[in-house]
């Protein structure tokens, strides 16, 4: 008896301990402001957690913006649940899906140009307080945008506005100018066991 | 003008090659089954990208379930979004929040036990085609619960029910019966730039 009673008063010991810490580094913390959030690497999760965020923020009451840049061959399950939140959302798919789909280079050109175009229409309404980027990275990567002009048209977004960016092989110059990047990094993927893309699951 | 065409007649002919092999890897995946999806890693995203994929199932019209078993302190942006679904989403938060709040281990053992009951309850509602699990990873991690227990229960689902199960250092026997592992990698984080959390990014 005495033992548990010794137990549990190491394990309170230790997590007021553990608390004071945390209290004081959440203390330290002071600055708001909008963020330039990159997720990207070869896993999964980097369009759904951006997604994610977007739910996050339609629960604070907030209005979003998308904007799909490379996707739109398919109608997502996101994308119909998200019209459930009507004028809060203002979605916007321009790509024309893969490349490998168009087999068009102008044209894969032409559509990420509209889709960037379309985001600096969402980046100048005060009414968003964030926006999604869906798969800009695809579209930086193959240069079918001016990587400069990116960089610089997000780094003078509002102070207030939070900007997800998602896609593979994120450019280190956008890495540079972001605040928060994550990797998705595969570790095991049901593919490899034959399981085929799934309603609900990829799309 | 030669040159341009040459081109673009290169980029079809690499791109149509390109879809090719797409095309017949998509095809010799012929197998659907409910998925044990694992979003683990120090990195952000991991509860984030459950949540979309959590939309992405509401879209096509699904019921899920999510058990929160940690989290609860606060009300999140998502499970307010989340409300706009009604009784498409069976939503449980049974955690009483973070180990270093409670500091009482007896009572976040109680809290976790209740967790996975009520896991195991969502898991026998036939109605129900995808799980949100989000922390157990944590729960597991202090052993909270019987991990062998789990894995076996987990490995016991439905044929066609999804679980998600989120929470940084997903044990080695959870990741070994998981069909598909995430890692989310920090690569940069606002908070060491002294940004603290704000509501609709951390909450």
């Amino acid at each position: 008896m005495t033992t548990q009673i010794d137990e549990a008063a190491r394990h309170k010991a230790k997590m007021e301990k553990r608390k004071a810490v945390q209290d004081a580094e959440v203390a330290s913390k002071t600055v708001e402001k909008g963020l330039l959030i990159v997720n990207t690497g070869p896993g999964k999760g980097k369009s759904t957690a951006a997604f994610g965020l977007a739910l996050r923020a339609l629960g604070h009451g907030w209005r979003i913006g998308v904007v799909q840049f490379v996707k739109g061959a398919w109608e997502t399950g996101e994308r119909r649940a998200l019209e459930a939140f009507g004028g809060q959302v203002s979605w916007h798919t321009m790509g024309e899906g893969f490349t490998w789909e168009t087999q068009d280079k102008a044209r894969d050109i032409a559509a990420a140009t509209r889709a960037f175009e379309k985001a600096k229409e969402l980046m100048a309404d005060e009414t968003i307080r964030l926006i999604v980027l869906d798969e800009l990275n695809i579209a930086l990567r193959y240069d079918y945008l001016p990587l400069a002009e990116v960089v610089a048209t997000l780094s003078a977004r509002r102070s207030y506005l939070h900007i997800v960016v998602t896609g593979r092989n994120a450019k280190p110059e956008l890495i540079e100018i972001a605040d928060l990047v994550t990797e998705m990094t595969l570790v095991k993927h049901h593919f490899a066991a034959g399981v085929k893309a799934q309603e609900g699951i990829e799309f």
